[in-house]
């Protein structure tokens, strides 16, 4: 089982303008406060990151960046969904937005922006490398 | 449990000098690649950030940077050793280095920066808040 | 003069949902090897972002990511639009683009992601703090 | 003349392991506020950051990520100091800190971080590439 099947991610859209995941908050995925912990809103964010770098390429994340506007809480439905800012050769950024209830209009909790180091796979091998 | 505890996290060091978690990486840490997905590591890094900026003072993640260096495999102990860039009055920014094998001259995996906003803590009122 | 001025930057539309500032690309904007310095491209950003985020508030940058697509070639008209991503009552975050030609449809260049620190004004206090 | 010395920035050293400039501000240097304009501080903490990341290669800028620590005014004599984060065939990563009055023990004023695309040049080709 991967780290994303652990923690309860489901893929719901998978292509190259937009990939969207969703995940349950349960409560193994709490910090010391009672809310989502940020490596799980982290996660969610960078598996939608992952998934959409390597449908067209092999990708290997280079940074992230995160941006924390409001905390989640036990039973919250959270949405990411990736879209790409900027795609070249061997260089692609991809924006993720979290959300809680509805994947676009839901509350925003977070901003996700990543850039990976990619190469374009040949037609045939179409197995995708990780996040 | 929390998800610190749920991915095997151990502190062994919280001052507001240096504070240093580990974590060994299972099978269940592991993204499509069978390396340590991107969101394990950010999730260790995150709680070190969590841990060392709750220690005076009740702190939120407004943003974090994470930049990618090397993958880490299944076995791989993981260190991550987060030290204060700066702490002011309302906002700080810590660095958190993650290593393989040694805290202070193993493999240099993963860069971490992230800034809290925080209010600093009546004397009696010590339980911190969360990443 | 300002910094901003200096730069030969001018301000084409300042309202809290976007602001548009444009600079062209003088031969004393270049670097080493003959195109725009990143700090000409950043600074025309950064300067889009302290407007918008001064408008309503009294505001001071935390932190700014930038990423780089394509260079900027002497002569090129750079447009910078800013955008809010999300305004809270103490940090906001917003979101520049660079692009070359056309403020909507040119070649994105660059693109900022800044958060600041802010203070709601006054109603009688108009005046700006600054990048 | 390029835009770092029409800003007035001045190269002490430059090797693989430190590179150092300084800049005085200048009125032309200034935001709204009177204080240094983060499009200035930028601007020498990148070019310290293309300075060191072209020694040993052509290097461009991938992404950048600053934090605002404290203001400058006009008179300061800024340091930046970048150093290797990590330096790999085809990325590279590198600090840089700008401070106040002395490069090592003066005020950190602001936390520079950027990753560059690099290709390692050939024995005889020693001519840099820009920011």
């Amino acid at each position: 089982m991967t780290y994303a099947a652990m923690l309860g991610m489901t893929v719901l859209q998978s292509t190259p303008q937009r990939t969207h995941l969703t995940l349950a908050v349960s409560g193994a995925g709490l910090n010391m406060h009672g809310t989502a912990h940020g490596g799980l809103l982290f996660s969610l964010a960078d598996e939608a990151f992952a998934v959409i770098s390597n449908l067209q390429a092999q990708a290997v994340a280079v940074e992230t960046h995160l941006s924390f506007f409001r905390a989640a809480q036990e039973g919250d439905v959270l949405h990411a969904v990736a879209t790409p800012e900027r795609v070249a050769r061997t260089l692609a950024t991809y924006r993720v937005e979290l959300r809680r209830g509805s994947p676009e209009t839901g509350d925003l909790l977070a901003l996700f922006l990543g850039t990976v180091s990619r190469r374009e796979r040949e037609a045939n091998t179409a197995e995708p490398s990780g996040a």
